[in-house]
């Protein structure tokens, strides 16, 4: 667990490393959620914790986050990456009623029309909408992709992350694995715009990465069946059918 | 490892039961496929499996087989239990060309036609066009019912013989979570017709219980998440937004 930015001092506490760069980003209705400093600090802070866990061992990085309003921040990025329409993005994340959606629309709306963001531009457009788990989940990306271990994407948050790493770096995209599609209809948009078809889709929307931790299982399957499982040829198997 | 019917003497292995009810079953195109006592002796086989299997202690089921041409006897199955077209039904099994797909095809109509099944004869219907693992399985899945012992049914073969076991005691179909839809055509109709939604779908073919132990992580995570995880109550969130 990586403090980068949570809106309170938090005590230590084992197995959390704390890495906050403020607490809690700007209202992007009225400026930049971050600068572009703070949006650098945080992909490196990404990079650095991938780089760790792989010098540990591990051989497959799975993304988690926790954040408030951060399906919101996400649409924004969703749109501003993708050029989906903010209605098609926008989700109604933990439950909002109808009056509360409409508006969380009009949010979107409002931050793209006041940014204008250019996709060419990445951590412009973090900076611009991101929430600082957005940008760390970039940065972790990046990290895992450039150590070449697989990535396994949780929801839409680690989605419009991923949007983030693979504007910034292209070829990031294959170290990436969408565990699942989430409820929230902006991950549809993502995963299609990436070209990743999730491994598991049961409609799950809690986030903090519950739907990447599902899927993990299926990689490890997959890694086992390519490595371990015997073929027709190697089991002397003389004839197929 | 249960050996219902294999067409050969196997020789005794640490992990296979001998059960076998003969060598192999009779061509369903001039004769039915076994006779009711072997359909019910199946059937019995593979209740006392799961039986047997819950009283040490198992508290999920997990279904996996394997028989040459069983996709054939699956699909007449299916159009047996459901009224489903051969055509829609019938699939490409190992990967077999498109004349002997036709060929296919034609024998499961040829079956139907001869056989004129009624599905609420399911032992007679078993009886008709089943394999022995049709059957067992559509035991083992009565059993694992019985016991209130979830079911994690793999792919075609086991679709047909839920098919089986859902016409014996329809309430059975509660206990059956479908592991994952196959590439098998027939495979979703079964689904279909019986409500179950697959939890992976990754069109897979291989069979043999491979995608039934794909989802089993899922439906563990699945009870742990009602079991063990905290609702904002226990956990004293004082607001969920």
């Amino acid at each position: 667990m990586v403090d980068v930015g949570v809106a309170a001092d938090l005590e230590p506490v084992p197995g959390l490393l704390p890495r906050k760069i403020a607490r809690g980003t700007a209202d992007f209705t009225e400026g930049p959620a971050m600068t572009r400093d703070q949006a650098m600090a945080a992909l490196v802070i990404g990079a650095e914790i991938a780089r760790d866990l792989v010098a540990a061992g591990n051989r497959c990085l799975v993304t988690g986050d926790m954040g408030i309003a951060n399906t919101t921040a996400s649409a924004a990025l969703i749109c501003a990456f993708t050029g989906a329409d903010p209605a098609e993005a926008t989700g109604r994340g933990t439950g909002i009623d109808a009056a509360t959606y409409a508006r969380k629309i009009e949010v979107v709306c409002r931050g793209l029309a006041r940014h204008s963001p250019d996709p060419a531009d990445p951590v412009g457009v973090l900076a611009a909408f991101g929430g600082f788990e957005h940008a760390a989940l970039a940065g972790f990306i990046l990290g895992g992709a450039a150590l070449r271990v697989p990535v396994v994407l949780d929801g839409v948050i680690a989605g419009a992350a991923a949007l983030a790493a693979v504007a910034l770096a292209p070829d990031a995209v294959a170290a990436c694995f969408a565990g699942h599609r989430s409820a929230e209809p902006g991950h549809a948009v993502t995963l299609s715009y990436l070209g990743l078809r999730p491994l598991v889709d049961l409609g799950l929307r809690l986030g903090e990465g519950t739907g990447a931790v599902l899927a993990l299982p299926l990689v490890q399957s997959a890694a086992r069946a390519l490595r371990d499982v015997a073929t027709f040829d190697s089991a002397g198997v003389a004839d197929k059918l």
